[in-house]
């Protein structure tokens, strides 16, 4: 099965792309996982690794997709 | 069952978006349908009309997300 992250951090443009976006994806093809960057600052490397820029994003299988935008990652740091 | 539009225009970023984002939704949820807006320009206005900005992008039930960033909506007027 493949992994699928989604990485958001609790605003309003989040909530509304995890509610429905995070909610169609296929969960025969997926196992989807879902980070609140800002509840969980230890994952903000991850997912600075993974070339996410802004949340909300996703990760297919290690690919980035960035949907809207709700804020940088770099306001997301202490 | 739901409804999901996946507009492109078949840029780089497209293509990608909607082989892995396209083929990630549940086909339980959704009847997911693919408009390559440049060779059907006659659902520009449609594709507007849903709130549409850029491509690639996906309407769930009528909410726009955008995906990544390939192309202005604009650019693929006549």
């Amino acid at each position: 099965m493949s992994k699928a992250v989604f990485y958001h951090a609790g605003c309003p443009v989040c909530v509304e792309a995890e509610q429905q976006v995070a909610a169609s994806i296929d969960p025969v093809k997926y196992k989807v996982e879902i980070v609140h960057l800002g509840e969980q600052a230890s994952r903000l490397t991850e997912a600075e690794s993974a070339g996410v820029k802004s949340v909300p994003a996703l990760v297919l299988d290690g690919n980035v997709f960035h949907i809207n935008y709700g804020a940088d990652l770099s306001a997301l740091k202490a």
